[in-house]
């Protein structure tokens, strides 16, 4: 099980690269305090790295051979009060990628080798610091870019998911032992787990992992930020509403000096939930070649987006024609986990709302007029009312995992194969098989089963230094 | 004197902006600790910050109200054993640029304001933590990206530097205090400065100021890597020579996972010094318009160049034309600061090399085969000539910023007035003028004497956080 020989100390730079103040290297393992004492000379010579006491910080020199390279603060964690549970040493030094090189090269020379990507967080994994379900929440955590989906990291990071799931595991864990026991008996025809209150468990279970199963819609929305298409002929406003709504008070545009290059553009963040808008030509634009492709490209995007704004000029457009539109697209995506909204643009080209628009069909209209930011608050609205998750939901645990769903959704195949086995009065033996398919998909999730193809999946897709 | 209010507590991100597995916020004022106190809440829930000892790490959660944001690990530093000198705080959080926006939110909602660039470090010179040319050293420090760029900034911050200056300006200090009390008694005509000593101490001075000032060329070309133009003709092989010093085993690229994006390209690390390639057009190649842009492009680049490789293909090249084309780059650069080496190109298409081009002018020319990796030690070996810095000078103290050297060519022409001053037996008045000028000059590097302006110049340059 273990993929990397943890024998080895491992180090990599822990920050984000580029220039700046400063810098932090992280060494991990057996070896690390007697490295770093090695290669740090403390300003107060007294200081016996090996001595030292955990959690505090050392101003020094880190030492290339006899001469100082830089000026640093190092500290030393002792096992198993670290991170990854092993001794541990962070080095500060000044943030030139020049030095921090250098400083990785002098920590390699004297016993150490680089970490690969999530070693650190594996570590702690196999060291039981976290489970498999947490050590994914600190890679989602580092990714977070919204107020939604650094909740449900923390929370996950915390241990909420997976303290539900191995209640669950342990509930079921308790029926498999004694269906076991009954197969260790079945000559003698007992029935130590009483059918009828097992089914009761068992609806509770199903019932959990079914919510579970379908959190991840939110979940999943919330962590990736949710798509929304804003589709519309030329010149009916798109860009002009996508600045009105970027501007509305509530939309919160990450901005932090220096961060711009890792912004995606047009992502807006309302009451901390990402939504990411999705730059689309129009639907039916054109007969044309070059056009088509466009529109093409149009379709696909449509395809991606969980909310699609109709952007229309009320003062140019006929009813009919919306109305053809809407026909148009209902047909063409016939999928009804997609909301369509209507944005009627440009009101304040009229004296008044054409009644017959008042009426339109049975879907969503707004009415704005983004050039003077009338109704902007209406559409950011309509936006989070699609979550469909109260304020109080969104406390609770979300599954936001692609791998925790697929895993919860094996779990429950089985859950409801036993059920249904329960129901038919198959013999225990047949039970016990599915109950250890749902135990096992169960515990895969918190890492209690795993191999190291998943382990390699998970960790490798962590950056060097976590 | 002071530009910013030190009364205000200030934070800002220290660590480079981007995901990473952690990232580093800062604080340093005089509520840094209380404002650290209102939004931390210790894991241990005994510790009380107020309380805790300096330089020790405490894990805990960064509040966002009565909600956990993050889990941190939090170091208070208590003044003046500080980076700033002042109570400063120190707060490692999970690297999402998301939660290090929100943190700095947090913090300023609480009563921090966000820093400047170059804060911290001005107002570690505020508190005498460092003079104005250490703090410059930072900078240039976090700047460095070789091994020679680093060593002159970290011993300039160490110090080196400033109490070379000091040493200077304290001995003419001495001499304009005798000056000054000579014009105290100017009545009774006395001399209490031996002027025959003064002459000594004089030319001490001048020969240590002329000194630093030469090293300049040296330590600028250090600091900023040393440029190289390789020009000659097309299909030449420059290409191909590039990357055969790339390849050379001295030459190393800087390499640093995920730093690439800061790399500039083909600047290649000798030694631990920085050459930094310029690729060009050739030198005369057509008379074709388009073309001659390019050309008009290559003598930009060769006037910025201290050393220009003239690569030819000496398969092909008559040396009539290599000649020819000494002549026109005497003529054009006319610079003897600028060195030109002649790379006879493509030994391996020779059975021996032609006679006559051994005796090739009286110009350094050495023969090699790109495509073989022939010889092409001799070309670093005669790059690295060029420094005319043996290793020991390189030990010594170099000017490598351009204020001081302007400073010291200011103080220089100051030092030769006051010589010729006292050569012409000038009343000691109108040396006092010449002496403050010297002595102004001097401590306007270390800072003892500066403005607003000069500060505000030299900090701005500076990156947040530091």
């Amino acid at each position: 099980m273990q993929t990397y020989d943890t024998q080895e100390t491992i180090c990599a730079p822990a920050t984000a690269p580029g220039s700046a103040a400063i810098a932090v290297l992280r060494l991990s393992g057996p070896e690390a305090v007697v490295i770093a004492g090695q290669v740090f000379l403390p300003k107060k010579r007294s200081i016996n790295l090996s001595e030292a006491e955990s959690h505090r910080m050392h101003l020094g020199q880190l030492m290339d051979g006899e001469q100082p390279l830089d000026e640093v603060l190092l500290t030393k964690f002792v096992a198993p009060n670290s991170y990854t549970g092993e001794d541990m040493v962070e080095i500060s030094c000044h943030g030139s990628p020049y030095i921090q090189q250098r400083i990785l090269q002098i920590l390699i020379d004297s016993g150490a080798r680089m970490a690969r990507p999530g070693e650190f967080t594996m570590r702690a994994f196999f060291n039981g610091r976290m489970d498999l379900s947490q050590a994914e929440a600190v890679a989602d955590l580092i990714a977070s870019n919204s107020e939604a989906s650094r909740k449900i990291a923390f929370q996950q990071m915390r241990g909420h998911f997976s303290s539900r799931i191995s209640e669950l595991r342990s509930k079921l864990l308790e029926f498999a032992s004694l269906i076991e026991l009954e197969l260790d008996f079945s000559e003698e025809d007992v029935e130590f787990a009483d059918r009828h209150k097992l089914r009761g468990l068992l609806d509770d279970i199903a019932y959990e992992v079914g919510r579970l199963r379908e959190s991840f819609a939110t979940g999943n929305a919330l962590k990736q930020g949710i798509p929304v298409a804003i589709i519309g002929k030329p010149n009916v406003g798109k860009s002009t509403l996508l600045n009105a709504l970027l501007n509305d008070e509530r939309a919160i545009v990450s901005e932090i000096p220096g961060t711009t290059r890792d912004a995606i553009e047009d992502t807006i963040s309302i009451n901390g939930v990402s939504f990411r808008f999705i730059d689309t030509a129009g639907l039916r634009d054109s007969d044309d070649q070059v056009e088509s492709v466009g529109i093409e490209r149009t379709h696909q995007k449509i395809r991606q987006a969980t909310i699609i704004l109709y952007l229309f000029d009320i003062s140019q457009t006929g009813l009919e024609e919306v109305a053809e539109t809407i026909r148009d697209f209902q047909q063409e995506v016939g999928d009804n986990t997609k909301r369509l909204v209507l944005i009627a643009n440009k009101i304040d080209l009229l004296d008044e709302i054409p009644h017959h628009f008042r009426n339109l069909v049975d879907l969503e209209t707004i009415f704005v007029s983004a050039k003077r930011k009338e109704n902007i608050s209406m559409i950011t609205d309509s936006l989070l009312k699609s979550l469909e998750t109260s304020p109080e939901e969104m406390q609770s645990v979300l599954v936001a995992n692609s791998r925790h769903y697929e895993a919860l959704s094996l779990a429950d195949e089985s859950i409801q194969a036993i059920r249904k086995g329960i129901k038919e009065q198959v013999p225990g033996d047949l039970l016990s098989i599915d109950l250890r398919s749902a135990l096992h998909h169960l515990g895969s999730i918190t890492g209690e089963v795993t191999n190291d193809e998943v382990l390699g999946e998970i960790f490798g897709r962590f950056c060097i230094g976590k």
